[in-house]
């Protein structure tokens, strides 16, 4: 199947020899199987694992090292009362229908999703449109379903466009109604599936010998995070703001995991936890270093209206005008475009897509999505949410852990306030069982109650307090029992709980999307089939040289050790292929690997020390002796020189790229 | 409690000084600890975080850079069927006993040592022999167990220390008989525990939606290696011998996990997974690099023989003497020492060890594990074990995978031998529900019975066969069924399964072992108490560099960021202590997280734009301009000079390391 989506040579993108590439050159591959596969769990190989490496390691001095972040890791192995209390045992599932005829297990949203979208091309098909198989990019995840060509009527296009363009916004209940209200059905069997059933997406274990501790894998890495808290504030020397940070795995057992990395059960996550003042804003001192950055914004407001389009905006106006909540917030959306830039993301590949309410936690005051077009559509690769202080708070009320911060105050607070003091000596055997009811009336009341009370208590020796549920709902609490006085406090430290902003980023799909935007063919000579090309930038390439001698000849060996371990010493990753294959063939293999500088070592070599360098892109070369060679590799490995930059400086090398047999 | 183990410097090792600062600097902490924590858990704080890739950088260099080895990330998900096949789901247990009277649950091996260790030092105290606080670090993982003053005969004692000497190598039902000969009961209850039990190590969950695949946690990064193997011998264009690497997640579901880093339930694990020829040896191309190292090593004949005493020899020494098994595996001993060496571990606490026969897996050849001298004991902290062709073998069996390699031969072989043709269209009809067997006792005869019944074929027409199970046991085949011929094989292949060199490292243990090497105190000036110092190696430092402004006076500020963006340019971390302590306070702080180096911003700064370094060891200090310090900085760090060498070139600054007030 071909799709829509074009290359980033403006080519048809064809899906299956990209696939095919990946697998053959083993850049990731399905777990287990030589014992028939696993959904959803890939291994990375070689290439893949490097690419990973590099994308983290970028990560991390991106984020990590420029914002002095706390990097921490903790475990994934997390027990119940934890999760519990954060939620995800009572509300981290999908929804999930069941076919009553044949056992299929559906995800409700994504079966809606299917069927509709069957309809609307079947119904294009019946009008005569061109249907170019199937896809659409400007949707979200896709996957295939067969369509009838049936006409439908325009009022119904128009809903079911209006529903697929929220479709992240239902509920279960929601999601049931739509199945009905359209009578949809599940295409295998032609029946209706069962109405959808909460799914929790945690997998669980037990902790211990005993099996009396049970566990989960942990959803996501923030929750450690958060319960270390207070310590590392501790260790950031009670300085406000900073930022906690986190690579690694996390878990989640998809209902219907798909093929490629885009849905896995096991994944790498880095997370970053934010933790900032809510008074104020939440300004960002950087602020003014990314205002001016421009991004494709979709807003939540022209989804719930149906729609689709991307409205360009700076992050500074999109702060000033409310769309984006909040400065911190804006602050993290723009780094997060920056390093999705810097890897080699597509531009015109990503939006910033803006949660609708139902989709958000309830607890989100704002949350915004990076999205990467791929042969899948739209794909969530990067959330940048505002957590509000909810987490801290949660954990912070189970445990009775102070997990907040004391700000010395400039100025202390004076502040002038009714306050009641009860005896509660005497209280007990006066109301008995009703002591701890009257008593928590009485420190409910208002400033205006308790002022009216001390009028009542110098009046009348008692006052007259309603209590719900104690005898008549009326009690009166004698003077010998309670004060109640208008005093002045003195406040010197002030106690909040932070706010959490929160990127969060799934370096799977992030790499799987990088590959697609990467990827595009080339016409080779001799005529056969386009050659692939994965145009890596040089610092996340897998490898960054390719050392070619022209044969096997032995005169050639020390030159290529001394380069290598020359390569070697300065951190830049080389291979060497000294297969008998030729020249050009041994370059093309690793065009597919992304590999975007190569080495030939000639004849010409043995007498003269020079070597050529050949651009993977635009397969140019140029030639000079060894030193220079390195340095040029350096400089742009280091990003500080282009490739252009090179071919400007060195002269250029017209020679055997083509097919020169060996051995 | 302090053990009679030694700090870096000669003094006493304060365990629980150490403790302290270990915790109060977030190296790790207890996961979960505001939930009340959780057995065997432990997060990492941001310098434990950096200590620890630190050390897995300096692996992947030493190991998978040097080697040009495939690494590959798999996943710690893994279906019931392949931990099945690799004999985990049957035989990964420890031996678990339960006292009747409370429910203790007990490790049984420990127990036995534990009980036996008390009793052993009660003997000496009844002895009088001065017992130093228990620990004798000859001894392996060693846990408190208290002791009363009992005398034993001299051959008791002498039988007490053999058990413990070899107690790696009891099964469960020697360990029950162990318990039941010398009587061993629970201190805590004074009860006999029921006899060991096995207890499987894996966490259990279940894969997917419908709850009908079960699965583990990987119990090590191993497996998903072997599962590649074919791919992985594609990718590297089927080379032998090759190897691959993994850095991941393991889990163990331990029995009894202890505080601190030694014993966890999740860690990090780096394992390669080396593929060789069994044919010829198992020699090494770079054998001759290694030959000359000098090691500690402890076989396993003088561990048989109760005794623990360590025996120097060089690797090429072992090799030749048969100590240790081939080459390959020499190789890899020899290597994990140079990394060892190379991370800051000391060579004086470090020794080779042996497995016992019945300690190792079954199809293993030989296995040794580096062990490292800490206050618990000696630590297992990298296994290096030849495990044949075991893995490979039983996944292929399993899976009808081919997991071998195929080599062309330079010269074919030929090969003359008897083939039994059979007729099987015939077969069937003649002897109906029998001609299985009868076929299969066919193609099970041995060459001479075939040469037999090419004769009896062409004297008889037909030839007779012993086929136990069938009629009365004897069967005769006519001709027409059966051909036997003297042929002519030409092989141009060879077909074998490799064996596996596999050295497998636990960053955790590694970690920890490296800070108890790395730790020691050195008196204040002030006369107060000691102050602690790690002295890392600054190649795994957690930061290199400290910049302490004299005082918060504006004017130091321009230095400070200059200097900061400076080092960050060059990849070298450094963390910037205004805080308002002393001088000699903050230097203090950052001796206890290992910081190598320290840079002292001034007055004089501003005037001629000199700064101060200072090294961590000695406390010495020189001055030059900002370049030239952090030219010294970089040679330091990346290893080409010691400060010994900054210290002959640079003019020394004897200056304010005491205690300046500031502010």
């Amino acid at each position: 199947m071909s799709t829509d989506m074009t290359t980033l040579k403006g080519q048809p993108l064809d899906r299956p020899v990209l696939d095919a590439l990946l697998r053959r050159r083993l850049f990731f591959t399905p777990s287990f199987e030589i014992y028939g596969g696993t959904g959803g769990l890939f291994d990375y190989g070689p290439p893949g694992c490097s690419l990973q490496a590099n994308i983290v390691d970028l990560w991390r001095k991106h984020f990590v090292l420029e914002e002095d972040m706390l990097e921490v890791d903790c475990t994934v192995l997390t027990p119940h009362e934890v999760l519990k209390t954060s939620g995800h045992v009572d509300k981290f599932a999908d929804w999930m229908c069941k076919d009553p005829k044949n056992g299929d297990i559906l995800r409700a949203d994504h079966f809606v999703e299917d069927v509709l979208e069957a309809r609307l091309k079947g119904d294009k098909e019946a009008r005569g449109v061109k249907v170019e198989e199937v896809d659409d990019p400007t949707k979200k995840k896709k996957r295939k379903q067969k369509s009838e060509a049936v006409k439908l009527e325009d009022a119904v296009v128009q809903e079911y466009e209006e529903v697929l363009a929220k479709i992240d916004n239902y509920n279960g209940a929601e999601l049931g109604e739509l199945i009905k209200k359209y009578d949809l059905k599940n295409p295998a069997t032609g029946v209706q599936p069962s109405p959808p059933v909460a799914f929790n997406l945690m997998f669980q274990t037990s902790i211990g010998p005993s099996s009396n501790l049970p566990g989960y894998l942990r959803p996501e890495t923030a929750q450690g995070q958060f319960l270390n808290f207070a310590k590392l504030l501790e260790f950031n020397q009670q300085q406000m703001p900073f930022a906690s940070a986190s690579i690694g795995k996390s878990y989640r057992n998809e209902i219907s995991p798909r093929a490629g990395l885009l849905r896995v059960r096991e994944f790498l996550m880095a997370e970053i936890e934010h933790f900032v003042d809510p008074k104020g804003g939440k300004k960002h001192t950087k602020f003014h270093e990314v205002e001016n950055i421009e991004l494709a914004l979709l807003a939540k407001d022209v989804q719930l209206a149906g729609k689709t389009e991307l409205k360009r905006m700076t992050i500074g106006e999109a702060v000033r005008t409310k769309v984006v909540d909040n400065e911190t917030l804006g602050y993290f959306i723009a780094r997060i475009f920056l390093f999705l830039k810097k890897i080699g993301v597509d531009e015109k590949k990503l939006r910033f897509r803006q949660h609708m309410q139902n989709e958000m936690a309830h607890y989100a005051t704002d949350c915004w999505d990076a999205e990467l077009l791929t042969s899948s559509g739209w794909i969530e690769c990067v959330g940048c949410a505002d957590r509000s202080a909810y987490d801290l708070t949660v954990h912070a009320e189970k445990t009775g852990a102070p997990l907040l911060v004391r700000e010395r105050l400039d100025e202390p607070i004076i502040r002038e306030l009714w306050e009641v003091d009860i005896d509660k000596k005497k209280f007990g055997p006066q109301f008995k069982k009703d002591g701890k009811t009257v008593e928590a009336a009485l420190e409910a009341s208002t400033q205006e109650q308790r002022e009216a009370f001390s009028k009542q208590l110098a009046e009348k020796g008692a006052l007259d307090i309603e209590v719900p549920g104690v005898g008549d709902g009326k009690v009166q609490v004698s003077k010998d029992l309670v004060k109640v006085e208008f005093r002045k406090k003195v406040e010197n430290t002030r106690e909040y709980t932070p706010n959490v902003i929160e990127p969060s980023f799934g370096i799977g799909r992030i790499l799987y999307s990088l590959i697609e935007h990467s990827y595009w063919t080339r016409a080779s000579d001799g005529g056969d089939e386009a050659r692939s090309v994965l145009s890596f930038p040089p610092i996340v390439a897998p490898t960054k040289v390719l050392i070619v001698p022209l044969s096997a000849n032995k005169s050639f060996k020390p030159f290529i050790q001394k380069l290598s371990s020359k390569l070697r010493k300065l951190g830049i990753s080389s291979r060497i292929d000294d297969s008998s294959a030729t020249i050009g063939k041994r370059y093309s293999r690793n065009d597919e690997l992304g590999t975007p500088l190569g080495i030939t070592i000639d004849f010409q070599t043995v007498n003269d020390s020079t070597i050529t360098l050949r651009d993977r892109d635009s397969t140019k070369q140029v030639r000079a002796d060894e030193d220079t060679i390195v340095a040029a590799i350096q400089s742009i490995v280091d990003g500080s020189k282009s490739w252009k930059d090179i071919e400007a400086e060195l002269p250029a090398f017209e020679g055997q790229e083509a097919e020169v047999p060996v051995r």
